[in-house]
Order: C-alpha cells, then structure tokens, then sequence
C-alpha cells in the first residue's frame, strides 16, 4: 500500500467512531469520492468496558485488546493509529509500546491546541466521562502545557449522561445535562471548554456555552486529515 | 479471532459506508457498547470509479483493487464480506474468487427478498444509478426470481443526483429526482421499488411512494446481523 492510512481503534462506542468518520467527511471539500480519506477501522464493541475496568474496578483491563487491534490495523496497512474514546486514552502508553507506527493521541493533541490560545495557568472545563477524572487521563498533558482541570460538580450524573446515549442515542435529558454541566463550568472560571468524551460529541452542534469549546473529535479528525495528506518518508 | 466479524469493501462513497454502520446500530436493542456488532472496514475512497469503467468506459477496471482489500480483509480476520455499493456488485464474481469466506450479496439477498412477497413476473421499479442497468447488475437474479426492471424514463437525472449527493449530500434537488423517479415507476406499473443505490438510501426515510419498498442497504444491514450472530461452523 503506497499511501498513508489511519487505523481506528474503534467500537468504543460505534456512534462515537461513526461520528468521527462524519467529523472527517466534512474536513474535505469533495467532489467525488476519491477526494475522501481511507481509513481502516476495526469496529469492535467488543472491546472489555473501560468504565468497568477505571471505575467499578470489577472489570478485565482492556489494554490487552486493544494492543491486539493495533497490531492487527499495522498489519492491514495502517500508517498512523487514532481511537475515538478520550476514556480509552488511559491505554495509550500500552497501544503505543505494541505498534512501530504514530498514535495520534486525541489529549496530547487537544491539549496543544488548547495551549495556542491560553495562558499558564489558565482552566480548561471538562465534560468528560468521570473516568477520565478518575484515571487522570488528561493530568500529565494538561501539567506539561501548565493547565489546570475543571470538573463538574455532579460526576453521577456525568457518567448516568453517558450511559443513556451509549443506550439510546442523543436525547433531550443527556442534552440538558451537558449544557447545565457546560454553563456551570463557565461559572466557575473555565476559559475553555473540552468536549472531551466522543458521546458528549454527538450534542456538540447543539451546545452553546460563554466560552470557547474544544471538541476533542474534532481534533482528532484533523490530526487523521493531516496525516493523510503527509507525503510518506 | 474466535468471533464471527463481517469485512465491509468500503469508501464507495464514505457516505454510504457511514450510512451501513448506522443501519447496523438500528438493528440492534442494545444497552451498552458490547451489544453492538463487530465490524472490520476498508474505507477505501480511492477504489477506481465504477460510473468511469461501466458507463464513460475511461477508467481502469476497479476489480483488482476490490479483490485485494477482500484479501486484506480476510487475512484480517474477517469471517463474511459485504460491499455497501449496488454498482460495485457488478465486480462481485471477482470479490468472491479472491477468497474463501462468504460474499454477503446485496443484489442476491434483496432479489431473494422481494421475491418472498411478488408473484412471478412481476416488476420492481428501480431506483439505482444508470451503472446498475447498463451493466446488467440485477439481471441475473431478476430472471432467476421470474421478476421484471423497470426503470426511470431520465437516466441522465438519476446519474446526476448520484453525483450532487456524493458531492453535497441529501440536498432538496436530489431529494426531488428521487420523489418524482419514484412515482413515475409506480405509475408505469411497479409493485414494489429497490432502492439499489447507497446514495439514494440516504434520502429513503423521507421517501413517500404508494408501493412497498425495499432498501438494499437495510437488506445488507440485516444479512450482517444474522451473519455476526450465527454460531461459528
């Protein structure tokens, strides 16, 4: 295969890892077919649940699928690896130690982001899965770029948002969660807001916030639109 | 791999390819991420035009492509094939001579499909690209079942609602060539419509017609299910 090609761990879930190839469609201007970007995606729902491993703490650790997937997409073709699940990024130093090839790592590259516009020290408001709080997946970069966190009050209700769109889709109760979450944030001095959990994404479109949001999907779109125009080294 | 995993020859377009996951998701009651199906997918936009090979007869034969991701895909592990392209069904002797697992048809399935409900001789008006007919990609089946095409007076039109949705999405205009090419087949004495074209499936829940109607698609979407749920031979 002479082009470059992102792999997507995905599945984790499938609406999460439709919506990124949506959020990729509409990074090119097409007019036919061709002008789109390959992908290969290993859609597997299957994958052992991270909140079952990070939070109810009764789960199997899912690193070791996930290595499998990685390998397994570097196997098929892939030129670089992206996974549309912020929660899942607590495995990134596991998928990256399993594969020769670039992960494009959804936090390292929202947080840079972020960085381009805010100062040290400045608060960026999560709405996240509980998870990530819990496991810290976002702590190391965020302290690197010299950010601090913001949660909302209410993580019971975060994750119970969660859980009904993974269910039942982007309904009206999820929504009004996140925009009360997102109005709350902004209150308490967030200067940024990261939609940083692939089912809080599918409301992104109807959120509107006093502040600037990041929607971490999005980067990752753009980080797979970029490296699929790279010429290969 | 211990699981069944459907392999899908994507990208033609990345559109219709999204549209088959979402189908897929309906199919399912699910209350988390593990209930939904495994999918393996090329999303492969780059598969040479089939509208240039069959019908403007400039470009090069797309076969050896589809064949090659077919491999790709079983090596991979996948245990059955499905294309979400009624026009690329034409390559289908090819796709299913490069390897040993199952080729999930669509043109087959749906034929075999409507052919449940139709007396001998019937007809089924079509609603597919001009690709379709010209390369005879339903005649085999139809003939087989004892069922009659029809097909839309404008070919031309049909062909150019292809490339506005490819190019634009489900606008208003193609939306209109799908209604007004709907009736007229109705009209001339269909008993049931195909929509046999992944592009027009996206404008198929707004889609009013006094025949029943079948969406290759959803047809594709339900031989998938079955096919992830079986038990392993």
């Amino acid at each position: 295969m002479s082009r470059n090609v992102v792999g997507i761990l995905g599945g984790m879930g499938p609406e999460a890892t439709i919506l990124l190839q949506q959020r990729l469609l509409a990074t090119v201007q097409a007019t036919d077919d061709a002008d789109h970007l390959p992908l290969l995606i290993d859609m597997n729902p299957q994958v052992p649940s991270r909140i079952a491993h990070l939070i109810d703490g009764i789960g199997i650790d899912p690193s070791p699928v996930l290595a499998e997937m990685a390998q397994r997409l570097e196997a098929a073709g892939a030129t670089a690896l992206a996974m549309p699940c912020n929660t899942a990024h607590y495995y990134a130093p596991q998928i990256e130690a399993a594969v020769s090839i670039q992960f494009l790592n959804t936090v390292d590259l929202s947080v840079a982001s972020a960085a381009e516009s805010l100062g040290k020290g400045a608060a960026i408001g999560m709405l996240a899965s509980p998870a990530v709080r819990l496991a810290g997946v976002f702590d190391a970069a965020l302290a690197r770029a010299g950010l601090n966190a913001l949660w909302p009050a209410d993580a019971d209700r975060m994750l119970a948002a969660i859980r009904l769109i993974k269910a039942r889709g982007a309904t009206p109760e999820a929504q009004e969660v996140l925009s009360h979450a997102a109005a709350e944030l902004a209150k308490d001095g967030a200067s940024m807001l990261f939609i940083a959990c692939s089912e809080f994404s599918l409301l992104a479109p109807s959120l509107s916030t006093p502040v600037p949001v990041i929607d971490t999907i999005d980067v990752l779109a753009d980080a797979i639109h970029h490296h699929s125009q790279m010429k290969q080294s």
